[in-house]
């Protein structure tokens, strides 16, 4: 048996996010599906990050071990052609047998876009979170470096599925503001630890936005870790604008 | 009566194009029932270009005539209020009693998105042509410059929609590549003219393809300008990549 390890990028517009559930449209059961069609295995895979519905991926891991003797590359194309449009496999190597997307997922990082100009971008309805009131990126980026490092997230963690370990270290936090097109003004917030608890990422984005609106200092996304409460910080933002950019693996040879 | 000249953006991938039919969901019926909602009257618009199923839109041009005395901002976020989230009013304002959309277009500028990459980018899978043959970029910026200004484009023009007219001036044609994000090539043309014949930015961009490829020389899309012969030029690129970027207009004070 060999294991492969692939990189995949999907649309998560159309699906009720990643983890299959029956008589729903899932990435993972999409993948499950093509596997089935080009091996003739019915097997699981697994996925370093159970993205909900409606977030996107750049670079979500995955992990399966199978039977067939197809060499990555020519799995790659035939598993393409067997998914649909909005899942692409951009990456396929063999990776050691012991290989699992979560268990040596040794960080992630994401992305998340904040589409901020006066009137919604028909393109970014799906793929943005749509602010009109302008926001201040000086200060969002002054409360994002604040929590950069090891900290309990407890307090940005949502209900539904608790960490015994709520401590994560955040290596990277950056908001950018950009100008698309000619006519769209969004907000690029990119966000690398090595773990995240369930919506850390859309809280620590609900909770940096209340300062980009000026509701509330720059301190303050620092100042409410120490409270371990989810109730004190901010609201959680909307799945569209979030994507899984790229998963850090512990094993080299992976 | 008073003259409402609109900036609108859409996402052509669920409309059936710009023009009114019946049992279609078309751009201009869903202007049009917006109009009929906030004024109660029922009325036609007039659109500078009519845009085809999948083509997009940043700013199309849209006249009306109406008895409304509402104020341009407060109608248009009526009328945002009132369009699917697929279509947009960027702009409002009155014009002259006599201003027309189509009459008073003095030249367009369209935008063609190609993704060009070794595999589909998903988020771009409505919204740019995908090769993944690699294109020669300065062959097709030295095809697109040899287009520039007055020719008859009657081989670029496609059946459906004969003009009597086909000479028509390009003021500008350019070709870029551009990486979006971290995963994603693409290639952008914009062309600019006075007017355009049925198809032919789309034509344009399916010759230019053909000079990217290396199957023509970058002279050949200017050769076949004398035969007046749309069999000699390349394919017509599909609508998907095709957005309406800016209409300019003859009077000042529309």
């Amino acid at each position: 048996m060999r294991c492969i390890h692939l990189t995949v990028a999907y649309d998560g517009t159309e699906f009720s996010g990643w983890q299959w559930q029956p008589d729903r449209r899932t990435v993972q059961g999409a993948m499950e599906a093509a596997i089935r069609n080009v091996t003739g295995e019915s097997l699981r895979v697994v996925g370093s990050g159970r993205t909900d519905t409606g977030v996107h991926a750049y670079g979500q891991g995955v992990s399966f071990t199978t039977a067939s003797q197809l060499e990555p590359a020519v799995l790659l194309r035939a598993l393409n052609a067997n998914l649909p449009h909005d899942v692409r496999i951009m990456q396929a190597r063999e990776a050691r047998s012991d290989f699992c997307a979560i268990r040596h997922s040794a960080g992630k990082r994401y992305r998340y876009l904040i589409h901020n100009d006066s009137i919604p971008d028909v393109f970014a309805r799906n793929r943005a979170w749509f602010i009109h009131e302008t926001l201040d990126i000086d200060a969002m980026r002054q409360a994002a470096q604040g929590l950069i490092g090891r900290h309990d997230f407890k307090s940005y963690e949502s209900a539904g599925s608790p960490r015994l370990a709520t401590i994560r270290t955040i290596r990277d936090f950056t908001v950018t503001r950009e100008t698309t097109f000619d006519v769209s003004q969004r907000i690029v917030i990119e966000v690398e630890a090595d773990g995240f608890l369930y919506n850390m990422v859309r809280n620590l984005v609900g909770t940096l936005v209340q300062v980009g609106k000026g509701k509330q200092p720059a301190s303050w996304p620092t100042e409410i870790l120490a409270a371990r409460d989810r109730r004190l910080a901010g609201p959680t933002a909307p799945p569209q604008g979030l994507y899984m950019l790229r998963v850090y693996f512990s094993t080299n040879d992976s």
